[in-house]
């Protein structure tokens, strides 16, 4: 008997038929001897609709109100999913996260999970119920409702999975697994069976849209294997696991692509140490992300620095780099809201020469310029102008032999 | 410095707008010196749209389930209130019911409060912030969410003014106060400034609209004053509290109608003890509630038993009634729908000789048969055909010196 968490999104209980499907499938899952427990998003757009709500009302939204606000999207689909699987003559329940010992520290719309204490949902698993818990919630220490942030109900899945000790964690979404490559860019992709969670990770990291990066790091962290399928068709779907030394690694698994970025460069910086340092802290302090970095040292002992931020992020980071600009004695600060990053990602990548060569050589043949390039040991990542990024994936999928037959 | 409890309803949070000047008069009240404790309900028709929702997705609606997704409703409007305050710069929180210590029974859709303890809330007053409570929602003592039934928001504000000894509940709906009559039947029916807690429990017993019998008799037992009044024009409305013993009472303070009861008659009863007592406990254990009884002693040892029953359980109680029919060995049950009743209430009839002719007068002066009669010391009800009420009402509201000059 295997126990099995079930995480299902917004669109997999958009409405009451979707919901009625999902019980559907619960209790099959149950009738074929496992544990269930079910881990709910809030229902279709409803979550955008509330901040709608609070943006009418609040031109401030305290954030503790809002995550107070926000939290009733669960509490509507995992009630309605609760009652729904009582009609599959399933014994269930719902729990909110705080009941379900989801502890978070207190930093209100981005919360972290500091303890799970799960006692209520091992009850209701050991009476023989399915518990439904509320996905992307929790309780701060300060005994407050929060909210854990996009991508929470992923990471609320796997901390329970975690914490129970559960076989796997099902994450079940509108797409039918994780691709080579965007099917909407690459008509060739073709779906991946199973893939690493370091994989897995830098394709969340770099455009992968199926899971965010936080869940399949908790996800590694504690070696819980996730599941990735569709609650429209109910197939298998695309399985991220520890990596099995024992199989031949592809060199390439995907091919992602990120636009959703920008480009500032900071010009004619004095080549010394510490002053990168300072342009960082300045931006690290206003709670901007830096992703890509690079530094080109010129002549003269002066550099340029480049870096990508969220393209929401932008007005901000340049604010950050034109005060800073005076006291590390940089000449210039330029942005560029026009580039598109594209990654190719493989955990063969490690172990096989000429993969570097191979990307750059495709995008040099089929004309597309190579502006910024960062690695990983088990990815390259290439910045482009925006407009060359599909014909870049494509280009890529192919030349590293992805494209389905 | 007083303390006051405002409870807010559905109309009066139902859009962006209202809760905005909602939180506007919340500031005033503070600015006023006084310390405020808001409870509010679901926004306007929310808790009916979930529920629709509900019915959409299960048959069986398990009730823990849900109370789990109706308590979404104070949840929304109470974050709502908050951020809303906080943009008047006033200091505020919101808390659920389970955060504001309100511990029910566990009969969930209709639970009943056991115990009060606003921990919580008292140490937000005490830091200076104006603490938003959920209505209509409380934790059992199986740390399950339950709501207590209809009504329920004003007995949550109620119970929250009794537990911090507060100086007045107010409660603010969509009416201005507490009328003569129901304007709506008796256009000559006029405001009253203060009204006894007694008088107000026999007017919400009798088909009083403003507020349900549950709030106002926990508000007696407490001792806690209630205001009725409108949060669209926040006007003064109607005071209920003790009565006041220095003054004249009127002998009858207000005529109330009612046309949401059926009428069962059951018929050809032997005339022995025991028998009513059977037909009773058989409805009591079925949870119908009875309303008027009336017993005709009538000859050769037979009699007829009718009383009034809610409408919706009409149905119920005549089966209840055909299967006792033969244990008690009675002859007949008969069913009327299409009764009304009308009612006098006055603290100062219980010292007033004449009222009741007065009322048998004006009834039969004008035509209108009465069918049932039952007094308590300050209230006497007769039931009509639904047809002759709006007469009725206004006739008496005429004969009892209540109209408006």
């Amino acid at each position: 008997m295997a126990l099995v968490v079930q995480k299902y999104g917004g669109t997999s209980v958009g409405d009451a038929e979707r919901i009625r499907a999902v019980a559907s499938h619960v209790a099959k899952t149950r009738a074929a001897g496992n544990e269930v427990v079910v881990v709910v998003s809030a229902m279709g757009k409803f979550t955008d609709d509330l901040i709608k709500l609070a943006d009418q009302v609040s031109p401030t939204r305290p954030p503790r109100e809002l995550d107070m606000l926000l939290t009733a999207g669960e509490r509507i689909s995992m009630a309605l999913v609760s009652m729904a699987l009582a009609d599959q003559g399933v014994q269930s329940a719902s729990f909110t996260g705080s009941q379900a010992g989801i502890i978070t520290d207190t930093d209100h719309t981005r919360a972290k999970i500091l303890e799970m204490r799960p006692e209520r949902i091992r009850e209701a698993i050991d009476a023989g119920m399915v518990p439904v818990v509320a996905g992307f919630q929790g309780v701060s220490t300060d005994h407050d409702i929060t909210t854990l942030g996009r991508g929470g109900s992923d990471v609320t899945a796997v901390a329970l999975a975690a914490a129970l000790g559960a076989d796997v964690c099902e994450i079940y979404t509108d797409v039918t697994g994780v691709y080579t490559a965007d099917p909407r860019v690459v008509p060739k992709a073709h779906q991946l069976d199973k893939i690493s969670f370091d994989e897995m990770m830098e394709m969340a990291a770099t455009g992968g849209r199926v899971l965010m990066l936080r869940s399949v790091e908790f996800a590694r962290r504690h070696g819980v294997p996730l599941h990735v399928r569709s609650s429209f068709t109910w197939e298998p779907g695309t399985w991220i696991v520890e990596e099995d030394p024992t199989m031949e690694e592809a060199v390439v698994t995907a091919i992602t692509d990120d636009t959703s970025e920008a480009k500032i460069t900071v010009g004619g910086v004095p080549d010394k140490p510490g002053i990168a340092a300072k342009l960082f802290r300045a931006l690290a302090n206003e709670g901007i992300n830096v992703d890509m970095i690079v530094q080109n040292t010129g002549a003269n002992g002066l550099t340029d620095i480049s870096f990508t931020v969220a393209l929401t992020d932008l007005e901000s980071a340049t604010d950050v780099c034109e005060k800073v600009k005076s006291v590390i004695g940089a000449a210039s600060v330029a942005t560029d809201n026009n580039i598109g990053r594209v990654s190719i990602v493989g955990a063969g990548m490690k172990s096989s020469a000429g993969v570097t060569a191979l990307m750059f050589e495709t995008l040099s043949n089929n004309g597309i310029n190579i502006e910024m390039i960062s690695t990983s040991s088990i990815r390259i990542s290439c910045v482009l102008r925006a407009d060359k990024v599909g014909d870049a994936v494509r280009f890529l999928h192919t030349a590293f032999g992805l494209d389905a037959n």
